[in-house]
């Protein structure tokens, strides 16, 4: 039973711990920097002011939680894209494994180049070679079998310049990011052209991104039967390209509403950049990543084969995008 | 300052919060029944029990909260499909609001056929024709304008047999379902033979499930910049059939995990059911809805052009799924 003044004291106990509570996290979010990786420069002072004003309920930008979605291409914007993209290193590293089995391949392009280490030759083969190179690599198994081949890669492989796994070559500030998107209540998808079934297996462990949040280019699969165990078998047959004017098509049949902010670094995503930005109304963010920064990691626009950077840097400065200088605007690109 | 003699007083007071809070809680779960439309007949059972199998976490059946995504059909498992599937009352009413400016439809096949009420000819015109239907009522504008004509034609088609409006024709044992399953920690997807911009507008304030949890059949878009505004433009051409073994593809496709329960009601559902639940390892859960409810609904199964159950309900009696008798295991089909 409670006396009275027990009650009274109880109640003054209640309203002290809350009291102490609500300092507790105003003093919490008062000292803790959610993007320590990023400079005090302009970008990350117009993604806080963005995220602040879609976030306050009495702000003319208010978007409500379920409309908030940030939207991330993953080649140079969340990971390095640089000698080569990742997944081509993967296709050049299966042909290298399967050469035992294939023994036609010394003597037939572009394979032939794959195995001699001849990139002339193979960028001599141009697309068709290329497609062929992934079909031949990423097709003829089932998708549980292609994540486990992806899975044993990526513990094994090591990037040339870096000799870290690929999965440790993340951008630091990106992390920190896409985790401070999330704690306001955003939802944090990847829109890449890579391939969705190589991000998959493991976006969720080192970006916080669950496989359903993963929108990427992809072959056809095919539901068949065997002995009773039900399968998905992958086949050499383009399904959906994920880049340039695709990427608006997978953002809407994939995730079905238009995002608040996209975060790309090449011409691959302009046309994402301006599906979430250029429709009117209330505040939209545009982020593009440049990479400045030879000493730390890359330094390339233009003038490049992975992830060219040019209609999107001419468009940025129309349209008021933000431009990330990589290396005046990130204290730290990896993590150590 | 807390005199010691407050302090024990203030530590009482939490404590004994703590307890209330504690026995509140407790009381309010004994005393709910998340599922009131269900009788407590074997499938209500079932369902609980696999729920309670796959949370608990010193259950050798144990789901991470990541891994819980539950799949449901729509047609016939969510809301009413007879006497036609709503999309095709959607694509007849369209062809009727859109013949003043087709003069030459009173002519043509399966139009003419549409204006004149006359079934038979418009079943005698097939696929064929009824991809030609579809295609002329669902493509030729953008994507927002799609939605604004769902939208609009929802708020005004009544279902001839309920004369009411389609979205109040939705299963409330399911609705219930859905909201159970979610405050167990599961992901709920629609998984629709369906048109996914047709589901997407209302999905969210019926069954609460979000734009980005809807898989579905689709036509091909494509990005157009029309003066400065990025739209995305509905072609006349079949992208993706979401039905029968097309739905383990679409499932792979767009959520990327293996589903841990499905919820379907024809043979349309077959492939997402074996794909679901027989895998192997821990507790599935596969359930079908049996339409056998004339007086509160229609009674049907192997004999009916729209959501015919057949083959899956053959497999049902091997497979061990739960098969739902809608006369029987509900005390109401819909919201009064």
């Amino acid at each position: 039973m409670i006396s009275a003044r027990n009650f009274l004291h109880f109640s003054r106990g209640v309203a002290l711990a809350a009291a102490v509570c609500f300092f507790a996290a105003t003093l919490a979010v008062a000292q803790t920097d959610a993007l320590p990786s990023w400079n005090d420069t302009a970008p990350k002072q117009a993604i806080i002011s963005f995220v602040e004003k879609v976030t306050k309920p009495d702000s003319a930008d208010f978007v409500p939680e379920a409309e908030r979605i940030a939207v991330f291409d993953n080649d140079g914007t969340l990971w390095v894209e640089h000698p080569i993209y990742t997944q081509l290193a993967f296709a050049l590293d299966r042909v290298k494994s399967l050469a035992p089995q294939h023994p036609e391949w010394k003597e037939t392009q572009p394979f032939k180049a794959v195995l001699e280490g001849d990139m002339k030759a193979l960028a001599a083969s141009g697309e068709k070679g290329l497609v062929e190179l992934i079909m031949t690599t990423h097709a003829g198994m089932t998708t549980s079998d292609f994540q486990k081949i992806v899975i044993d890669w990526l513990a094994s492989a090591r990037d040339p310049k870096f000799k870290r796994p690929y999965t440790e070559l993340v951008y630091q500030p990106m992390i920190e990011l896409l985790a401070y998107l999330r704690a306001n209540g955003f939802k944090t998808f990847i829109v890449s052209g890579g391939g969705v079934e190589l991000m998959r297996p493991w976006a969720e462990k080192v970006y916080g991104i669950p496989p359903e949040q993963v929108v990427g280019s992809s072959i056809k699969t095919e539901f068949r039967m065997e002995d009773d165990t039900p399968t998905l078998f992958r086949l050499p047959e383009v399904n959906f390209i994920d880049d340039k004017a695709g990427k608006p098509v997978g953002i809407n049949q994939q995730i079905g509403r238009r995002p608040i902010a996209a975060f790309g670094n090449s011409d691959g995503d302009l046309q994402m950049l301006q599906w979430t930005t250029m429709a009117g109304g209330p505040a939209r963010l545009g982020v593009l990543i440049h990479h400045t920064d030879a000493a730390r990691e890359y330094a390339y626009d233009r003038d490049t084969e992975f992830g060219r950077l040019d209609k999107a840097l001419d468009a940025a400065a129309i349209t008021g995008w933000t431009v990330v200088d990589m290396k005046a605007d990130w204290k730290q690109v990896f993590k150590d």
